[in-house]
């Protein structure tokens, strides 16, 4: 194990995923991880993340989750979908930092600021 | 948009948080991003992640996408989860790297290397 | 495939089951009908339910449905939602009809009127 | 509410849809269900349908459901989908029974035999 945890800087999603790495390998978790099953516990935490938010009336939803408890309880929902997300990356040799930054660069090109500003890009 | 990567300086989470978040301001799309929808937004992409995977063989998946056309393909569709994950910790001001290292910390507590090595954790 | 709707005899998730079974034995489909892939296939079209939604002011979205096109498209995704559960609790041996009988037979139990009339369920 | 449960027949279905609106009606709980989130609170119940099935070997999915205590596991998740599905269908005013055979014969039609026997129809 890492003693010591990673900063916020350049390189804080490798090294986060050399944390999950290890941590699955020291478990020997690593066969239970093929790209399905990754998906599958991705989609597990998802669940839980939709049930914090499923009732609540649209326009509250924000100011829900400025109670502290609850606060804590969306980041650790949010964290546990990162992980399996930066796992499957690892496990098929993403690299999620220059993924992210090309499909941004691509989001710019398809929607020109004056052909979408303040339309939402519907599906139909 | 910023042109030059940073060296040293915030994150690359924190960045690509602000990269994400600027990306929707300019397009005055911060108006559709609560969290209810914000998490619907993350679903529909997992949903493209798992129709990349579902019908593989287990077995043959990682190698399925060593096909350099599958690999960016796997790689676009874990961006755009990571893109509106990103986006909803922003909206409630969740710090995402914290988040996750604190919830990797309660996991090597709550799962004693000795205790689950080579047992997946299965819900029953 | 049953060209003659039944008038009587099995009930509609019946037939629809039987139907989907054949469907997938015709195409020498069942092979991939394992239950991780189904699931991983309905994930696919809860995916696009979700697109369908994501963006709607919560309160307009049963009329913004009302026009025929979307009507018929949130229709067809439904169904593509259906036919995966059906076939996966096909697969699995599940009577979905008694399984669901027995759930809302143990919601009314466990959700007394007295109780939670008004108020949403929240998971904390 | 009804105090007789529908038995399967044709209509099973529309009674299942009558059942879960009176529960919902008995307890107020109409006003919660809009559109968006009874799709969030379906993708909740996927989550842990997905996580009955995440860890297990793809080949043994269906032998680890034959326990009488996990089969009934896997009856109540799929149920509670179910359930989600039928009421959001209700609320859009969708005929599921017409939708999914529709959709089913648009698949014949889509998916002729000859073309597609024994090949997993991917999306790449």
């Amino acid at each position: 194990m890492t003693d010591a945890p990673p900063a916020g800087g350049p390189g804080d999603l490798a090294r986060l995923t050399a944390l999950i790495r290890e941590f699955s390998r020291e478990r020997d978790w690593e066969q239970f991880h093929d790209p399905k099953s990754l998906v599958l516990a991705l989609v597990g935490e998802v669940g839980e993340l939709a049930e914090l938010v499923q009732w609540l009336p649209a326009g509250d939803a924000v100011a829900h989750f400025a109670d502290p408890d609850r606060h804590r309880r969306a980041g650790e929902e949010i964290a546990d979908v990162l992980v399996y997300l930066l796992r499957l990356a690892d496990v098929l040799g993403v690299d999620v930092l220059q993924a992210t930054l090309d499909k941004q660069a691509e989001a710019r090109r398809r929607f020109p600021v004056d052909d979408v500003h303040g339309v939402a890009p519907r599906k139909e």
